[in-house]
């Protein structure tokens, strides 16, 4: 019979600990796979708690694939329970995903992030911030002068587009890091990106035609196609989205919008060339009615050289959409993303889309326009350049002196928090991913970014130029992972490469 | 030339504060409609500041509509500064807005609420929460405390639904004042019911039809249409949503989804009777793939008697949507809403939807969560319903005790923060509504409140029941009225209905 102590659940309610002690039973293997759990009623006498806690417990275990129940027999720890982790879960119709019992990918998600806390699981599938230089005495401070200082400013609605003076900050922070000119009266700000893209998506239309990078982050092709857009993906070649390979492409008609995101590529690290940028320009403006979405989302994180101007700065045809988040650079968990529209479609916005309510809350845009317009927004991104920075040179310090260093290939681009290791093997993409899993590191594989509908056996479209025959491409998110793990990561790679 | 003390400005940018000062000089008089103002330069150089901080200013002023730029000439004052009130502000293609230079009706909201703080406007068209009675320092506490206790957690992505403490916490405050079981895991949380309404979309399918009250609140129709989807309103009959007004329409398809408030119709305030919700739950297990959407908006301000049973409750064919937001009890500027789906819809939306990221930040989350689990929230609705209970009663009593007591009907529901007033007078309703609005008070009409392609002159679909021959019919939201504003109200009143 499970036993738990209820003097040590602190402020957890009684459902919240049983949850997280069965499961830590489940996951440091006490309880072992397809045992049979205690009865409901039995758990519940023993532990002197309601049959309904003990009920609500088990559900959430069962919709999180950690348990199942088997009719007028009882319920089960979930038996080989293995989890093949994906950074940023987006997948759909991913073969993987039917061999597992869960069917909340979300859940799934955040299992990952709880384990991380039990045992010393090191994942690198996900991007989580940097949490031991998160700024929270800052936070602190301004909230409670927010809360105590405006008042009834904090009721009342707040416009459609944001509050005006975080948008007027965003205009004075674009203006001094990226070089845009943008008046706040175009910027419009929402709750994360995935919100923006409908929002982008009901001011284009949804008959228009959305090419996407391919690899590439498949969060927006998702959601255009869950709003009943056409989506097609578009291999990358060396310098990023290819209208070359578009060209070649057998459809019946060609993209309205193109989804790039030039300044770093995600998961590649493709920073596009001037030239590519150019053709991609001449692209728009070629027809009436194209349109670019610029997704700038880690465009904070370039360690050396100066960053290359937004195509925004470059457009001269008024039809680049630009959008930045502050997933990234504050934590993923504080959900405000923002963008630019161009006049024409700035007006569009206010008169068919202005009768929305903002998403995001008056007080954390209040709290937000302060911590950009008194510079600690500024002074947090260069605290985190140089920790990421210096994170990043000891991973790759030590891959490099592991006894892998000859097998490794790594695609440095001198920004964002992630980029592109290649790593010679023989094993299996999928395998070597599972073995590292069941040493205790989650990975995330470059095919994970690939939009599952152009995966054929045996080809790799647009991964040509990133790929290396024997060698696994993994993509590494670093940005969550905490110093002394590293010694373990590169010592379970070690063992799983040279085992194999 | 216009003159500043800039020592005045307190914490407010020079943008910022000149903005609120020109406008206050519009609005008080001072700067008269036409009236030519200082140029960009002219003006940086007599206050020593920036041109391109008085072009921001400039450029914000003209898209609210207070000034506006004749080329090569300069900025003038907006003549005839009259503005229509509407409370939400919903109306697409509304005849009245073309005659207005806002193109924005959400700046002209904000106008509208800055408004009330200069002069002593009274506005009775938006649905703003009794501030006097907000619980800050509860507020304070608790997001002092989150950020202290939950720290690193406050910094994780959350799951699509919503964090499972704040689902555990809204599950049991539906079994206690809806008598509603919904497992945490039917919950999911989102950034205001109009983005529950673009999942509930992506959930059903853009190819539903979706039925509407009309009148009613316009906003789901909006986005059901601005994602795709056809919409039908529906006249209402005096027992809400009319399943026979259904059947007469003309229509090719019959609709698959009703989208209702049975609890308390805005605006009319209608509660559902029992019969009719049975016929509406009849009509749902009539075929398959139908579907309801009920809208608890305000169940929480029931006055008098027990309240009905949401129809969530009683329906065994499991397809009622159940909505419920916090942006009336707690706050509009409040971005949390909520949704119970049923058993079959919560699994569809895991598959489909669980891509999403959740639309609210960790800390509002476990800020809620805490508010309510803790039982703050039931305090803060005990003591919200006592003072609109008061605010009503005062409001109603003063009423009937002016100069207007022989011309007033009210129709009260015992229910909800608003009423219908029918207030006899010979004036057409737009002219009352001027009327009112000259003299300082905001109205929002019935009328404002269909949908405009169901309104032709003479014609008042679906207003019959409620509207009489010879009265307008104000929709008074008196939640954010404060009460030392009813005796301006009432003879404002008086002197628009007895001067006429």
């Amino acid at each position: 019979m499970i036993t738990l102590d209820f003097t040590q659940r602190g402020s957890l309610t009684l459902s919240e600990y049983l949850y997280r002690e069965v499961k830590k039973k489940i996951l440091n293997g006490e309880l072992k796979g397809s045992e049979k759990l205690p009865s409901k009623r039995g758990l519940s006498v023993h532990l002197g708690i309601s049959v309904i806690t003990v009920q609500n417990v088990y559900e959430r275990l069962i919709s999180e694939g950690y348990i199942f129940s088997r009719e007028k027999t009882g319920y089960f720890v979930t038996p080989d329970l293995e989890i093949f982790t994906k950074g940023r879960p987006e997948k759909s119709g991913d073969p993987e995903s039917s061999s597992l019992c869960y069917r909340d990918k979300d859940k799934q998600k955040e299992k990952y992030q709880e384990e991380k806390e039990y045992g010393d699981f090191v994942n690198l599938s996900d991007s989580a911030s940097g949490t031991e230089k998160f700024p929270f005495s800052v936070w602190n401070r301004i909230f409670r002068e927010v809360l105590k200082t405006k008042g009834e400013e904090l009721l009342k609605a707040t416009p459609s587009e944001g509050i005006f003076p975080l948008r007027e900050a965003l205009s004075e922070h674009l203006k001094t890091f990226r070089n845009i000119q943008a008046s706040p009266l175009r910027i419009v700000i929402g709750a994360g990106s995935e919100y923006l893209y409908s929002l982008i998506l009901q001011l284009l239309g949804r008959e228009k035609i959305f090419a996407l990078e391919n690899p590439g982050y498949l969060k927006p092709g998702k959601i255009f196609k869950s709003l009943g857009a056409e989506c097609v993906p578009v291999p990358l070649d060396s310098s990023g989205f290819s209208l070359e390979s578009l060209k070649k492409m057998p459809l019946k008609k060609s993209p309205d919008v193109l989804h790039v995101s030039p300044s770093h590529h995600f998961p590649t690290g493709i920073t596009m060339p001037v030239k590519r940028r150019n053709e991609i320009l001449r692209w728009l403006e070629e027809k009436k009615d194209r349109w670019i979405i610029e997704d700038d989302y880690d465009s904070e994180f370039r360690f050396s050289g100066k960053p290359l101007e937004p195509l925004q700065r470059a457009d001269a045809s008024g039809r680049v959409i630009y959008l930045n988040t502050f997933t990234r650079t504050i934590s993923p968990s504080f959900r405000i993303s923002y963008m630019v529209l161009p006049e024409s479609l700035s007006r569009v916005f206010k008169e068919k889309l202005g009768f929305y309510s903002s998403t995001v809350s008056a007080i954390e845009q209040f709290a937000l326009s302060e911590f950009i317009s008194r510079g600690f927004f500024e002074k947090h991104l260069i605290r985190m350049k140089n920790y990421y920075r210096n994170l990043r040179n000891e991973l790759i310090g030590k891959l490099n002196n592991s006894l892998l260093k000859d097998k490794i290939h790594i695609r440095e681009e001198d920004s964002g928090i992630h980029f592109i290791m290649n790593l010679k093997t023989d094993l299996p993409e999928k395998e070597f991913k599972k073995r590292a899993f069941e040493k205790g590191l989650g990975l995330s594989l470059l095919s994970d970014y690939v939009y599952p509908e152009t995966l054929s056996p045996g080809k790799t479209a647009g991964l040509d130029s990133f790929m290396e025959q024997g060698f696994v491409s993994i993509v590494v998110n670093y940005s969550g992972l905490k110093k002394n793990k590293i010694e373990k990561l590169v010592s379970v790679l070690e063992e799983v490469v040279l085992d194999s």
